[in-house]
């Protein structure tokens, strides 16, 4: 394609190759030696693929990036079949190795986060507005089958505040809670069965990546207000108000709150929570200061929670008007298959409610797998623990669940309290067992303050107000993102919240393909090495050429603007040539190394840029177009229209020629 | 940052740069001259910018990268004002220079395209199921507004097959245009209403851009799946069925054909229609053989309508069965202002029915706009011209008329006959005026098989498969795309079409942005250049040191996938290498340079890439991050923990490190 003369080539390698640093003149290295062997690289072509081949590939690459099976490969059928198995089941491949000193970490780990768990799942079952047997429930049966199918060493698996939050709010819509309370629950476990039948599929099907729509940003905002949210709907219970706003905006709580002032708050109510809050928050503070102490706020909970049972139980503060629990249900998890709705209208309320929830529900346990699985140095397969979260909210609809996930406050006490499988789920779903079995009458006294506390204690932690910093001094959109999501959720709801988060999160992505950026290159002088001439501004503009780098995929979505760029880029330099008064430009190059794909709206952008710029007698080259990008400008018949001698390897080559071919006129 | 020795970079000199054809040996140079000057360039910061600054630069790209307004920059306010009304109105501007040499051209023109567009009319209205005196006022007052206010010297305003087709049969769901013929005309108002409402916003906010999410592969198989769906309703009126199927997919339309083969067929209908189908069809081909004879194809509709006219008017064939058009109402547009429903429920309905009309006819008015301007090397606004076609139809919505745009194959007849400016539009619009006030009564035994005939040659030339083809050809996935809408029209129905063509559109950008490619780069033997090994398969890897190009942002879309792929393209070169028995690898250089930006989401997944490789005692390089890139990097402190002393400006740079580095190792 390029075929360069040997002076001219020799005089390019005078004028600096990349790091071309002559220690000669040019003219004494020119007769000093015969002419070189010159090394011509031209623009490589792919090998064909047939359709076949493309398709699977690019299947492959969609679906299957990270080839689960590829270990099964080069195996007998039994083989294929166990390590198949062993897949659905990881348990079926550590258990093979499990030990004794294992077991150690886990019963420690699984002790503790027992602990933690109990008294939050009372709390966060309020959230949904279910009874408080039902948040034990779900700490049973779905940590069990975690810990068959899951491949997280560290989950800790359960129900938790936001999707708890989310749910309450979104069933209460469809179903009073007070008033259809049968029918509300019958919801409830219809939405959970919907929820994990959405996981499952979402990881059969391959499609785990659609959770990776929601921006990190996003999803901090949306946490952040969740928490607040949260936090504001426990005043209900650490102040002793009776009457309450069902909504969830700031407004309508902080109206709840004072206008309750005068009469409805009880001030033993106010002195329990505040006691405990403050030996819980003491507690925390203590386990971050000194990461040694970390079971000081994994077990202060139960403490406060025992502490405070055994306080109004002697005291006989309920008398005084202090909310307690007064009843949760002895007993294992009832059948629930019957309640769910297969049929009717609650069907699709059911799905669609139980499809946000699930996905919320993923979004969590994916990012806290992934965050542990990183620390420990193994790697995590999103769509696999999808298929494993999604069967256990199947099967935990029809014990009485709720939509359990992995919560993040435990799951991180879980880590650093030393567990090692996937076992210490199981040991708190036995403790859990057991407390459902044989202790649930304890609780009667237990007052609804204290567990306002624990839950206000616990999501402080969601507001992650240094991820926030982060993201504004990395990120302005993002910021406008994350706290769009924040203010949301505070100031209106769960659901207008979490709205606003993926819409700014896809119209992320949509000003992303449709504005993609275009750069004027100039050279380093001394080097053959062209840079954006804004990142470095000592880059040297080649007189009557303008250099322009593409950055992005042209696509249909932004071909119209790449052409329209590319030609204001044109008209800019045109402009400060002939103010400078510089020779006109004839050339234009076009830099593809970042064009990783072009479709038919791409073609026809440069061919009526070819078109336009030929009017105006302005030649147009190509620099580095990539494999997939060169087949089809080639089966397009592009290349001939530009011609294959407009088209170069690099930058370098474009512009070499450009100045021979100017040396050429007159 | 890359603080290269002397000798390192002699070495590196003779190694080859960029293009290094080294006319001597290294080690004589080394001895003929003293240590050369180090050209050493750092990576650029780019300089801080204020919020302000990156704030209004990320909207002007975004919202106005055309700078709509730089040509009222340092001008007084009344010129700016002046300019202002121009950029409103262009026919100020062009109007001022008007000759009477340009008229000839516009009526020329202007004539030609009257004559195509009258009997195009009438028949566009039955397709919305309208009377045929709408499609008549719709070419008379749009086609007015627009030559004042569009830019376009070329396009031909007036009502088009496909949306007539869409409007009817989204109107038709909600009123039935037989029975309730008063409420389906006022809703096709307020569609209409609400269509120019939407273009005029979407211009107005400078959110023209949305328009390119509709791919060309989706809009060629639309497009050519309505014409399909357009030329198969027309076998009603060309066999003279009187009982048709009111449904537009192929299995009812076919069935409604063969339903009525018996007794359902007039004979004489079918006659006139071949006859003059034949007619029609032979004149386009000689329009199209010889570009001379354009007007051929042009006046024959109009010859045929007459002809056919005079002939059923001498042997009164109506009495035979051949049906005919009957009454046109005669007279100017009434005023329709209060036909529009501005409250009650029709006004959604109105609103949805009118935004997707209203964005399918930008989307065909524009990309007719574009084309013929590139054809003439004029610039075209998209935003002017969406608020130029809004306010005509809001315009038109309140005259009896229903949506009007740019009809492509009467812009096609405008420009080949020579029109100059929009003109020749006020010509057409002149003499459909006339018709109107004075020869519609003509047009009473017009058989409707002729207005067949006529529809059926005109679609004909919207089943584009030469650029099916093309498509098949660059690009196997478009070509899904554009015979899943041409399928979803012909089998199903328009709107089943239009979304699947939506769809697809969105999950190939989906696709696109959650599964970047990332590469495999290697050394081209005798340079400094590395490129993709599958495309240059004589690209040698460099011992001991992977290099792996991103050519995508890293967003939270997509960071995921990135950080696995780079392990993935890690893990296998591992093998690769522990296979052959080379060096083991110690470094991993991600080449930067496509990566145009980076959000939070791929900070945290390149940090934990630099964990993840720290563990396996890997050390992460970069090169040549961008600006934006850069800047990121730093504020998150992520430079500092990757080590500012590995971060390249080449990736030449980089692998001179890792081959020092390793050198230095026992």
């Amino acid at each position: 394609m390029v075929h360069r003369e040997p002076a001219e080539a020799a005089a390019a390698a005078a004028a600096g190759g990349e790091t071309s640093i002559s220690t000669q003149p040019p003219s004494s290295s020119q007769q000093a030696a015969p002419p070189p062997a010159v090394l011509v690289y031209k623009v490589g072509y792919p090998p064909r693929r047939s359709l076949a081949t493309e398709f699977t590939s690019t299947l492959r690459e969609t679906f299957f990036h990270d080839s689960p099976l590829k270990q099964c490969k080069d195996q007998s059928v039994s083989t294929k079949l166990q390590m198949g198995l062993q897949l659905l089941f990881p348990v079926l491949g550590w258990g093979r190795t499990y030990s004794l000193s294992m077991f150690k970490g886990d019963l420690v780990a699984g002790l503790t986060i027992a602990s933690l768990c109990i008294p939050q799942d009372i709390g966060y079952s309020k959230l949904a507005y279910l009874d408080p047997e039902y948040g034990l429930y779900s700490s049973f049966v779905p940590p069990l089958i975690y810990a068959a199918m899951g491949s997280s060493k560290d989950i800790a698996i359960g129900p938790v505040a936001v999707v708890s939050l989310l749910l309450g709010s979104l069933l209460q819509k469809e179903a009073d809670h007070d008033k259809d309370r049968e029918e509300y629950l019958r919801l409830a476990f219809t939405a959970t069965f919907f929820a994990g039948i959405t996981q499952a599929a979402l990881g059969f099907l391959r499609l785990g990546f659609l959770i990776d729509f929601l921006s990190h940003a996003a999803i901090v905002g949306f946490m952040g207000g969740a928490a607040v949210t949260i936090a504001l709907h426990q005043l209900k219970y650490v102040l002793g108000i009776r009457s309450f706003t069902k909504e969830t905006d700031i407004v309508s709580v902080m109206e709840s709150v004072w206008g309750s002032v005068r009469h409805g708050w009880n001030w033993q109510t106010v002195a329990i929570a505040f006691t405990f809050l403050a030996f819980l928050l003491l507690a925390k503070y203590i386990g971050k200061r000194n990461k040694k102490y970390f079971w000081v706020p994994a077990i202060a909970p139960v403490t406060s929670v025992i502490l405070a049972t055994l306080f109004v139980y002697l005291f006989r503060a309920d008398k005084q008007g202090v909310q307690i629990v007064n009843k949760i249900k002895k007993g294992v998890n009832p059948s629930s298959v019957h309640k769910i709705y297969f049929t009717g209208p609650f069907v699709a309320k059911g799905f669609k409610i139980g499809a946000v929830c699930g996905m919320i529900g993923l979004t969590e346990a994916v990012a806290i797998g992934r965050t542990f699985a990183a620390m420990k140095d193994y790697q995590l397969d999103g769509n696999k623990e999808m298929v494993a979260l999604g069967t256990m909210n199947i099967v935990g609809s029809m014990t009485s669940c709720y939509i359990a996930t992995g919560s993040f406050s435990r799951s991180a006490v879980n880590f650093m309290a030393g567990c090692r499988t996937p076992v210490s789920n199981v040991v708190m779903s036995t403790v859990v067992l057991l407390t459902l079995l044989l202790i649930t009458p304890l609780f009667k006294y237990t007052p609804n303050a204290i567990l306002g506390s624990i839950i206000i204690s616990a999501v402080i932690g969601l507001v992650d107000y240094e991820a926030a910093i982060l993201i504004w001094k990395v990120d302005k959109m993002d910021f406008v993102a994350c706290m769009g999501a924040f203010f949301g959720v505070v100031f209106k709801s769960v659901e207008i919240g979490l709205l606003i988060a993926v819409s700014i999160s896809f119209a992320k992505i949509l000003v992303q393909v449709t504005r993609p950026r275009t750069v004027l290159l100039g050279n380093l002088p001394g080097t053959t090495i062209y840079r954006n001439t804004e990142q470095y501004p000592h880059a040297r503009h080649v007189p009557g050429v303008v250099i322009v780098r593409v950055d992005s995929a042209i696509y249909f979505s932004n071909s119209n603007y790449v052409r329209e760029r590319i030609l204001r880029w044109l008209t800019d330099e045109e402009d400060r040539v002939s103010a400078e008064g510089l020779p006109r430009i004839s050339f234009l190059v076009v830099e593809m190394s970042p064009v990783i794909d072009i479709d038919t709206s791409g073609i026809h952008a440069l061919e009526d840029l070819y078109k336009n710029l030929q009017k105006r007698g302005i030649q147009l080259l190509l620099s580095n177009p990539g494999s997939a990008v060169i087949e089809k400008l080639q089966s397009s018949k592009l290349t001939e229209h530009i011609g294959n001698g407009h088209i170069f390897l690099t930058v370098a080559d474009a512009v070499r020629f450009c100045t021979s071919k100017s040396m050429q006129e007159p």
